[in-house]
């Protein structure tokens, strides 16, 4: 759904019970970049899968790789306890499950409804009330990590929903991913997740300001990232992922700010965790400009480059209109 | 001259020379909290000191201490070609060396200035100029460690200079402090203080944000704040310092945000950093806006508290007027 | 609903036409401090009222008036094809027209629903969708003026819709209001209001910001004023409604901040246009740290004092904790 | 100096006393774009002139139409003792005055000096201070408008100094200006200069958002302008210099944002208030955030357009990279 693979650093609490659970029945809404690959991991694994989307050809090639195709998410739920969906945006969460031909008109007692899309909170806690009402439980359950880790099975989930759901949806996810985080009650999972986006923009901003203005008063980039990192300054974008061309090799700033994850993609996320500031009157006001930062940025030709080019974006003078 | 010995982490440069330079006579004006700790540490090795403070008693206890007194720096200049000033902030600095009682006033032929203050960039650059005139040289040599550290030689200097006039600095700072970093021509010395300090200012409140955010969603802030160390938000503040209280012990935050680096002195910093983005026109939105945060909270009681009390001064509802 | 009677200068566009409907049956939900007086000037006005809330006594109260009373917003609008409505927030406009016992589940075909509230454009624009599936037609018309302008038919109403809704809404609030102002179709209204409110709000934080630094570098605060309002600096916040206690009489700066429009008023409409700004894409830096300001204000103590008391938040220095 | 001819809407100080000072001898340091049409406005009203700059073409224009030229701002001094400088930022007016080819290197005891540049507030303190040693008067006397109103003997003067000077200033003022206002002790000319332009950049930016949020959300510009103009969201830069195209026609906004006020020149301001909100310890966020903004525009090819295409900095969406 997403190219954020370089972004996120690993997790490293270790998945442990693998047990069981192989040779159920899974179903999967949403087939996409990333849900083609995590759906076909679960029947690699030796689940049997039904699944649904709207794209035909993302249907096909899961049909291909041994799965059932079902007519909507309706059908999906006649068929299996036992539900994961990885789709777009809220509007899309919302239709999926609780439209007419959604998941949640014909889903089973007992069902586990497991959604790993990435929207806002408040949405995810919609969910799971309407599902309790028809005697199931959801989980939400974003990931962290991009295409390349969805086929590897290398995706950490950030689960939030009861005790006992997550040790259930967790036999599944160690199946697509290599690090299950248990955040709390349902939301907590798409809390973390957009709390650790908005520290990563306003950090790598702020890594892209300090570089700059470092230079203009004759520091060498290097060694002025090699102070900051021995230091209090020090942070995951000045030391890993440094936004300055050159500072360090194999790093999206060393190619054009080519790969990695896109400013269009952050500025999505900050536009959730704005949301969640909103609702919960939490003041934020570095993530909030640095929201509107990323908002100008997507509007002034950075949309796809990744989300590092905030340091191109400071320091330009060339490109005089 | 200030208290933000928990501030900065150490800096891995380990200082080789200690060889000779003992036995030498050095100048030292400006004996503070910071300046009479290093002056005392130049005297316990070795050194004959001949000094100066426009506050008699910080004069009376470095004499008590076997130092010479001085009637201004002036005479200082005219008794030893090697001289470290500890002044509180750029007005000093310029009154000192450029006044009519100044350094430079007497100063002889071959003299090397050391000027541990936190100042303006340029204002180094000036008495670097003024000093050449003088047939002198000025070094810029910043301080990272507070008031323990530097009774304890534990201090880190980043030192703008050139090269040879670095390594001859080194000799003595050696004696006063643990890392001595050469950070290029003069005045870089202060630019690599005042930009780590920034991006510090801007990852204090970034965590201190996020913190709020997360646990207003249902977060833990404990858990929180390890999914944040664990992935792509981590920063110092976030590891090292976290400005929740009870997430980490022994540090401010869990004492009342007693103790630290106060808010007015981060204050003052941010604003040197404000200084030398305008005068170089570098744009520093989040610095530029965490100064403000910085000082609006100076202004509204935090004066004196340690500057990761930037949560409390998000988080707080209680105190209603 | 708020009190921000003094903060909207009223508005030019004079209002015509005051002919027939009177007489006729209207619908109203929502009886709180502005829609209980607004329901009154219908009763006035030889309007019959058919009237819902779910606060006992403002049913009673209205009920004294003469109006007649249902059991639920389904029950007027079985009653009547013409219904306003006054209510705090969007969850609750969701609740009275789609609920299971709201407007639309007995509207009438060719029914005029009339929506004063302030909320979310784009919740206003899905009422008109609902409702339009069910053959009715909803304007937005949200109002400036409090609540001495309700009980006076004082109102300004920015009303969105077709042209010919609009006139037939015209003909009711005509008797509730003095200025009636189409904006567009449908959202506009609201999107009129929250535009204006967001730029009121960065120009009442700038002229704060600015009064104070002038005085702080030894400006008469009266004669800035002067010069300001003669200037390009000036605003309304700077010219009629001046933050600086003393510049102006009979403002709330010169009455302790009390009365006038509430800082967490102001703060929820910011949280309105921030989610429009989200949603359209817009970047707003200046107006989306307008939000975070109010939003600390609110959580400082601010919370019921005018919104003008930003001045007192960026000047005060007496409060040391 | 500048072209922001059409920034400031004039004073309304009627300039009333012209008597007698007409044929004293004045003294003129900077003939730059502005300084030498307001020389000649001195010629013009029956002075005599005694002139410098440091660029000969400059120098020969004024000595065509009369003013007898001088060697230096010191040999300027010696000759008379009131002087008017017109210099293009601090470090001139430094070097100028207390150069080592001053004007108080030989200034006259009683002298009267006149600065009308745009400089830092403190520089204009600490000229006054160093002229009161020289026993000379100093006044700052910014001026708004530019080269068509320094052509037209229209500018206005916002003059800080004592009370007596002010009124001889004023006889001299009078006659390259319309408007001649006192503000206060010395630096308060300055000071309401940059607050003036402080709250403009606010507006401006705060405009170009709203217009373009508004317009996002389906509003028609014209009719958005309308009703903020009715409304408290007014402002000069709504009313007067709208910055969306073809919403009023004479405005730069309407000739692809040629003329009017640089974005540089803008950002050079902001500047300055920037450091004198540090230097008072004045909280400004959004003063701060608007010079952020400016800067990042003039980096980004805006320089040289007219300050209020602030909007299509925003709105940009086209020019893809």
């Amino acid at each position: 759904m997403n190219g954020e693979d370089t972004v996120l650093v690993s997790f490293c609490v270790p998945a442990v019970s693998q047990r069981h659970a192989s040779g159920s029945t899974v179903g999967f809404v949403g087939l996409g970049n990333m849900g083609g690959h995590m759906a076909r991991n679960l029947i690699k694994k030796g689940h049997s899968l039904i699944v649904y989307d709207n794209v035909p050809a993302s249907v096909e090639a899961l049909k291909a790789d041994g799965a059932t195709v079902a007519a909507s998410p309706k059908e999906v739920a006649s068929q299996t306890n036992l539900i994961v969906s990885m789709l777009p945006a809220s509007q899309h969460v919302l239709e999926v499950y609780t439209g007419s031909s959604g998941i949640l008109s014909s889903v089973q007692k007992g069902s586990l409804l497991i959604d790993s899309s990435t929207i806002d909170p408040s949405v995810s806690q919609q969910m799971a009330e309407e599902s309790s009402k028809a005697g199931a439980t959801f989980v939400d359950a974003p990931v962290s990590g991009g295409v390349n880790a969805a086929r590897d099975a290398g995706l950490t989930f950030m689960v939030g929903g009861p005790e006992d759901a997550f040790a259930k949806a967790k036999e599944v996810l160690d199946k697509m991913g290599k690090n299950v985080v248990h955040c709390g009650p349902v939301g907590t999972g798409q809390a973390a997740k957009i709390c650790n986006n908005m520290l990563l923009a306003i950090s790598m901003i702020g890594t892209s300001e300090t570089m700059n203005l470092g230079m203009k008063l004759g520091l060498d980039p290097k060694l002025l990232a090699k102070i900051l990192n021995m230091s209090s300054g020090r942070c995951w974008s000045s030391e890993v992922y440094n936004p300055v061309p050159g500072v360090l090799e194999g790093v999206p700033s060393s190619n054009d700010y080519k790969g990695g994850f896109g400013t269009a993609l952050m500025t999505k996320d900050l536009g959730l965790a704005q949301n969640a500031a909103t609702a919960t009157k939490a003041p934020t006001p570095l993530g909030s400009l640095a929201h509107q930062i990323y908002r100008i940025m997507t509007n002034s030709g950075y949309a796809g480059k990744d989300f590092s080019s905030a340091f191109q974006f400071l320091q330009e003078q060339a490109n005089q209109k």
